[in-house]
């Protein structure tokens, strides 16, 4: 069995690749649920759906998230009542959040809706909330407000600066059910290539999670998500830099390498490989522009062959 | 200042020519919840939002109920989750629901929801549920099954003959603000061509109502839904059998004898009207099908007339 931490569009992005080398039966997804929000009183949790979107073959190839072809009628609609309608749910994506919100009022975990919504695309891998437990990420900006994650990210387009980051509920979370137990019993730990503060962050914070990867440590590789110091999509860059970090597959090394034995990082980077085996990590180069399926399943190869694991 | 009861598609097209003939500022709407339901985790309710819809130009105006050129995306895309979606709820329309929803669940109150959702549809005229507390219409069957109206009406196609009916929540629901006032103070009070029994019979059965109406009865003027044995629209007619009351204006005037002095009744049953009155109840005959605004218009002054209200 494989357990990978995912975010959102680049985790999904790596899927499509990893499904096609091994089992899907044998792969499970820890997904991040810090940028979860209520949006018209519905849960939406924006990481779960892309990954299940992606892989359920109905995302939206060119935003990344929602659906393909997907239509605007109840957000026009509901402009009528003066309803913020900065986040953009279309029609068959509210449906996802209708279903999800409903269960979960009616006592259902959120690990159980998304296990459910996963099967009803279509998924053969499990996909596996960080948390059943509320956890929403904030980000404290310099004039000392605190933003949830889809309003700076979505609303204010990532505009004001970050300060800090803080996980809010993450203390007194509990692991969702299997998470740890995924992580112990894991051939390997596979960290996909997304934001490393406010994707894998938020994982990171939930209780029992970092005590299991470093017990793990040998067998965790990790994929850079900043390829020449610059992020594929999102603000990863942005944020490195503003929480002082070094924006390149070093700083990821640094912030990673306490429980992460071996980093991925893109052939561009080649020159800093020493740096990041500097910092404790192994560095493996390999392309890792995953421009389509194909360039996927060849980047979650070397993933594979990093940490050993057979594939196809 | 004129009281209105109302249910569903009856009341709308009548209001549609009440409008027309009085200051619309003067005009409190009492409308029906009985037949509220949740869908989905949404509160919907079906008799305020068709006459807000009605009202406020946006009705199907060929089913009477939800909005005129509505799309069913999010219901295509539940189904994808099992969810039942025999209630056709549109896409504009469910954003009617999610802000209702939203606001209860904030702890606005359904007055103060229908209120806003009544103004942002530029409704010159005061809707007021009957109660703000949950009353729900329950229909018994032969077979010992008790079904919510929609349950009966909609997804069984009022098929299952129907023995008895209450209104659970009713003994210990209160009026909504200002629904006792407004009879108490109204110049008149209006029955709008709606189902005595499951329409006007909810209302009936909110703690004060009926003693507020008995107080006024020489000021109550109703319309008779039921024209030559028959309803226009609805399973009045089915109902008023079922429970063994005889399907006419004559029927109708034995249920609202009690506390409504006047019925206007169909040319059709012109006949009827010494039988009406026998009852104790005023007869007024004229033409009560509604086929436009123009037949409300008329009917509406005739209505207002028979109580000697000023109109134009």
């Amino acid at each position: 069995m494989l357990a990978v931490l995912a975010g959102g569009v680049g985790a999904a992005r790596f899927l499509r690749g990893l499904v096609q080398i091994v089992p899907t039966d044998e792969i499970v997804v820890v997904v991040n649920t810090g940028d979860d929000d209520v949006f018209h009183g519905l849960h939406v949790s924006p990481d779960i759906d892309t990954i299940t979107y992606t892989l359920g073959n109905g995302i939206n190839p060119d935003t990344g998230w929602g659906l393909a072809g997907d239509t605007f009628r109840v957000l026009g609609a509901l402009e009528r009542y003066g309803a913020p309608t900065w986040f953009r749910l279309g029609d068959a994506d509210l449906a996802t959040h209708l279903y999800r919100t409903e269960r979960l009022a009616s006592g259902s975990t959120l690990s159980e809706v998304t296990a459910d919504i996963a099967r009803a695309w279509g998924l053969g891998f499990t996909v596996v909330p960080m948390s059943d437990d509320p956890i929403a990420t904030r980000l404290s900006t310099p004039d000392g407000e605190e933003l949830r994650m889809q309003e700076w990210f979505v609303q204010l387009r990532a505009g004001p600066e970050v300060t800090a980051v803080r996980f809010e509920g993450a203390a007194t979370a509990r692991a969702a059910p299997g998470v740890i137990e995924a992580l112990r019993e894991a051939e390997a730990i596979v960290v996909c290539p997304s934001n490393p503060i406010i994707s894998i962050g938020p994982i990171l914070a939930v209780p029992g999670v970092l005590e299991a990867l470093q017990a793990r440590r040998a067998r965790v590789v990790g994929v850079s998500p900043i390829i020449a110091g610059a992020t594929v999509k999102g603000p990863a860059d942005r944020l490195l830099r503003s929480l002082g970090h070094e924006v390149s597959c070093v700083g990821v090394a640094r912030l990673f390498s306490a429980w992460c034995s071996t980093l991925v990082i893109d052939e561009a980077d080649e020159a800093r490989a020493p740096q990041v085996a500097a910092v404790g990590t192994s560095a493996v180069v390999a392309p890792t522009l995953m421009t389509g399926p194909a360039e996927a399943a060849a980047l979650a190869r070397v993933v594979l062959d990093a940490v050993g694991i057979a594939h196809t």
